[in-house]
């Protein structure tokens, strides 16, 4: 029995000396490493952050204290050591703990994550309700460098720095947010380390002194004498003081003792504190430490080797998607690629290496990166973003009031759209079609296949206008990839299978299954025609109404809520056109939708043929159509 | 004739001298203050930056060069100086030039805005635009001190600043956004202002030096001797510098040499430059230096004395929810309050007058007042959260995964629901339903009039969990107020009026056109029922059924756009209660909403009584009534 086990709560830590703190952190890492090689899961910033969260748990007093996780995936050692070991081989499975923070699973999760940059904004909360309530604990975000890239926590910091109230910002700084940082202010925590680089900034200091007349000369000649000093009290943090903070740091993250020390001096400051500690993503596992990008998110890999288990599969839609951009870009110089902290999860990197001064990482920042591309569009280029599904829901009025309002020629690429997996309702793109169809002016797309993908992507970019292009996580069908793209006419819907029982309309890859439902439908004597929607802005509403007539009953089916979605947009189209009668069921989620393996997922819910077949049942299409 | 006269565009201003330009910055605040005296309108900014606007138009050469205008509401003097004269007396009226900037007015409005922070976003864009084509012109963001505030404008300077583009941002502090700013970023800006308060900050640099061993004592008697250069050179500007910024400023904003001679300055720096000017909002009329706030944004107006024409009317929504929540609070010391830069806007100035410990203004950031409101929620406060409804948009993302998917107990309060009038496009709330519908766990209600938002606001802090509360802007109906507050039960409509032939449905205020159809269609010979829905979420499900099955006729009428608003929401719950042959008829907007008064805006879109008879008509209620 080792350490680890005998951690039931927090406070158990506190009777462990520095040596066994070191077995414990070793333990948890291997526990971690076991444990994510099977299931997936977040790696690197997690062996990151052993010596920190053990660091913080002896130092506060959790529940009592109140520790808010930024993004949340990094709270696996937190889950170890507040009472869930036990069921930590579970996490990210179906019904399983969650991969984020979940305040279901413990007190100790004071606050729901997933999304970057609200930790701050969350324990602010803490502490204002702390102070009036008059009661007495502590508050801690606990914060990456990728995630202080979002304008909300900027927007926290500066209602914090103002407000003189006691909170602590742990900023952990591991120079990475998925890929390398980007942007001023990474350079900045850069300059603050205490790495080589950081004799520049010393020479910037000395430069700027010199410039003051009259005393320039003799200070320069004193700093050159106290540069340590001057490194430590100067520059490091002014940002963060300035901003009304008690800068301590940067101390390096994995000593144990003084990571403990420097929170402890944080505990007993006045006023908003900020913590600097700069840890080591995939810390203590080769493979990671050397590609953090990879362990960043990672599925089952071997643990020796760390090598992924290859399968081989059809390319994924965002491959394809990568891929069919750089081809277009070869063509027209004008097109531009726009990421926000996620170049190969969209697969930009790509485009990235081919076209680097056509392509920016503007970092965890999707209200820039859409605002950006609408500046980029008006000043003539052809803008791509592409953000997956439920980070677009932080763009959501720049979408709406920068690009649909003044019809800018942004195309908007959707990854992720759907439920993905493991990550479970913080991340799953479940919500884009409803919100983006209300918005006026925007195209919506999304396509059956892999290939259709790419002549949508070439139309979008044809396209004089905003356009959003919709794909989910996850492999092709495997089809064959035209070599010539054409465009789709804008608006027009597909017939993939003609019939005059039911139609059934779908959008996205999930329309395969009208196909495989049609043909069961066709063994109980039904006979059921298949749309492929493509468009769900706008609708192709002809042949909808063609075929509402015709088969007089419609079933629905998305990837996505039920409610304002793709279905409900066929149903006031039949509103508005005035026809009635038309039997209708539509399949989708209820609500926000758990972790689990996405086939798994569609299932539970109904997207799947046996789910086509219930709803035909409903509409009793099955007996009626058997008796006639 | 005066010299505005002869400008006709931004090229005729570079043959005046100062004294002409002095001349020509009187007749342009005269011409701003009589059209907003009839118009009403944006004039304390505006006044603030008439040299600076000048100095600018003088500077660069638009259009060839690109000026990206923050929130756009103090573009009147660009306007007046780019060929809008004779149209400016129109400005925010019916058909009339736009209080904002306008594509499609002038190509020398290169980009719209109107919501807060976006300029720096879009000045990028068009900088790297230039850059990708190689192209030779000058781009600038105008922006607030307030709107720098906003999340997304550190998000832009963090990229603008590792960019190394060229690109000026003028930084328009006169430290205000619509009331005085708040937060650490305006300390900080206030302290580099040339003011007394300013010499606290030198002394802290003097106690900082003094820290440093060995050369501290020295140092700091050389920086008492040089204490002007110092704060300039060192201080100044220091965080924008670290952020990759050259700073210039603080300048004085009304000095129209001075300004030129910076901004010359900046046009011939590489990379990014930021332009600190100060500038007094109100400038050049006494009433509004002395009332910056109540002249922000202003109705109709006494030019001698500054006073508005008193209208007698009934107290608006947001004077009543403000009134309402103090009179709550005074019982329930758990109840807190929010705002994003509008205390005096959304009525909670009083609130913060009475419970100023409970009263947060954040400054323009509404993603930090929404999740910072989450965090007090599970600090065991109960937070009211009071935003306009068309700056929720920037919110959607924290309403969605952190208030509804954990299920804080958040009020969100949406004001000025509906269209709001003379702002227009941007700023109109049409589109709240139809977003916040479709988020799980969120009780969405609206009122249909004044003392029914009290009973609700009541209601909605009685409630365990997520919820909206949507009122217009305007004044209320004129009822008596309840003296008792009552809950109105989660999910029950109200029944207005029985009636078997047709369902009037309405949300908020607006159903009360629905009384008014109702009596005009009895003497018609149909008899209709009304219903005041007062949730969007959850539907009163029991209560729509009967009177579907019932009437088999709906009309349903929301001041909202009508891509899944209400009547969508409606229309969803027949098709999953398997409700055929209901004739059905939705009244809303499609699409965007132009500027106009707001009687006139809902007669143009259908929401009248002229609008029901319509729906009435093609419905064949109307004939087929008759004719039995």
């Amino acid at each position: 029995m080792g350490l680890l086990e005998k951690i039931y709560e927090p406070k158990d830590l506190r009777r462990l000396d520095f040596t066994e703190l070191e077995t414990l952190a070793q333990e948890i890492r291997q526990k971690m490493i076991d444990v994510v090689s099977k299931n997936g899961g977040h790696l690197a910033s997690n062996l990151g952050v052993v010596e920190l969260t053990l660091a913080i748990h002896r130092t506060f007093d959790s529940p009592h204290d109140k520790i808010v996780w930024d993004v949340g995936h990094q709270t696996y050692v937190h889950k170890l050591l507040t009472g869930r070991l036990d069921w930590f081989s579970t996490i990210r499975q179906y019904n399983g703990l969650s991969g984020f923070p979940k305040r279901a699973e413990s007190v100790h999760d004071c606050f729901e994550t997933g999304h970057s940059s609200t930790s701050i904004s969350a324990a602010v909360g803490f502490a204002k309700a702390r102070d009036v309530l008059r009661e007495n604990h502590h508050v801690l975000a606990v914060i990456g460098d990728g995630a202080m890239t979002g304008g909300m926590a900027f927007e926290a910091l500066n209602h914090a720095g103002q407000s003189e109230t006691n909170m602590i910002v742990v900023l952990n700084d591991n120079e990475m947010s998925i890929s390398p940082n980007v942007g001023a202010m990474s350079s900045y925590l850069n300059r603050l380390r205490t790495d080589p680089r950081y004799d520049k900034r010393k020479e910037d200091i000395e430069y700027l002194l010199k410039r003051i007349p009259g005393i320039g000369t003799q200070v320069a000649k004193m700093v050159a004498k106290a540069k340590d000093s001057l490194k430590y009290l100067l520059v490091p943090g002014l940002i963060f003081e300035e901003l009304g903070f008690t800068y301590l740091g940067p101390i390096d993250g994995h000593d144990q003792a003084l990571v403990e020390q420097v929170l402890d001096q944080a505990k007993h400051k006045k006023g908003p504190v900020l913590v600097h500690v700069v840890t080591r993503k995939g810390k203590g596992y080769r493979p990671a430490e050397e590609n953090p990008d990879i362990f960043h998110g990672v599925g089952p890999f071997d643990t020796e080797t760390g090598k992924r288990t290859k399968i081989s599969a059809p390319p994924t839609y965002t491959t394809v998607f990568g891929e069919t951009l750089c081809a277009l870009a070869k063509e027209d110089p004008k097109i531009v690629a726009i990421s926000a902290a996620m170049p190969s999860g969209t697969g930009l990197n790509v485009f990235a290496s081919q076209f680097p001064e056509r392509f920016f990482d503007v970092g965890i920042a999707e209200q820039h990166a859409v605002t950006f591309a609408a500046g980029l569009a008006f000043g003539a280029l052809k803008p791509v973003v592409a953000i997956y599904s439920t980070f677009y829901q932080r763009a959501f009025d720049q979408v709406l009031h920068d690009v649909c309002l003044q019809q800018a020629n942004v195309v908007l690429a959707i990854d992720r759209a759907g439920v993905v997996g493991d990550d479970g309702p913080t991340h799953h793109g479940v919500f884009d079609i409803s919100f983006f169809r209300i918005m006026p002016n925007l195209v919506i797309m999304a396509p059956k296949d892999e290939n259709e993908l790419r002549h949508m992507l070439y139309t979008a970019l044809q396209y004089c206008g905003p356009v959003a292009l919709r794909y989910p996580r996850s492999v092709g069908q495997g089809v064959k990839l035209d070599e010539t793209l054409m465009n789709i006419p804008i608006g027009k819907a597909e017939v993939l299978r003609q019939g005059k029982d039911v139609t059934l309309i779908g959008i996205g890859p999930i329309v395969n299954l009208c196909l495989l439902a049609a043909q069961e439908l066709r063994h109980r004597g039904v006979d059921a025609a298949v749309i492929n929607l493509r468009y769900v802005n706008p609708l192709d509403r002809e042949l909808l109404i063609h075929y509402a007539r015709l088969t007089k009953h419609f079933i629905t089916i998305e990837d996505q809520v039920l409610k304002g979605g793709m279905g409900s947009a066929i149903l006031e189209l039949l509103e508005e056109e005035g026809i009635e009668g038309v039997a209708f069921e539509r399949l989708g989620y209820d609500g926000f939708v758990d972790q689990g393996p996405i086939p798994q997922l569609h299932k539970v819910h109904g997207l799947s043929v046996k789910g086509i077949m219930q709803a035909a049942e409903r509409l009793q299409l099955i007996r009626r159509v058997a008796q006639s």
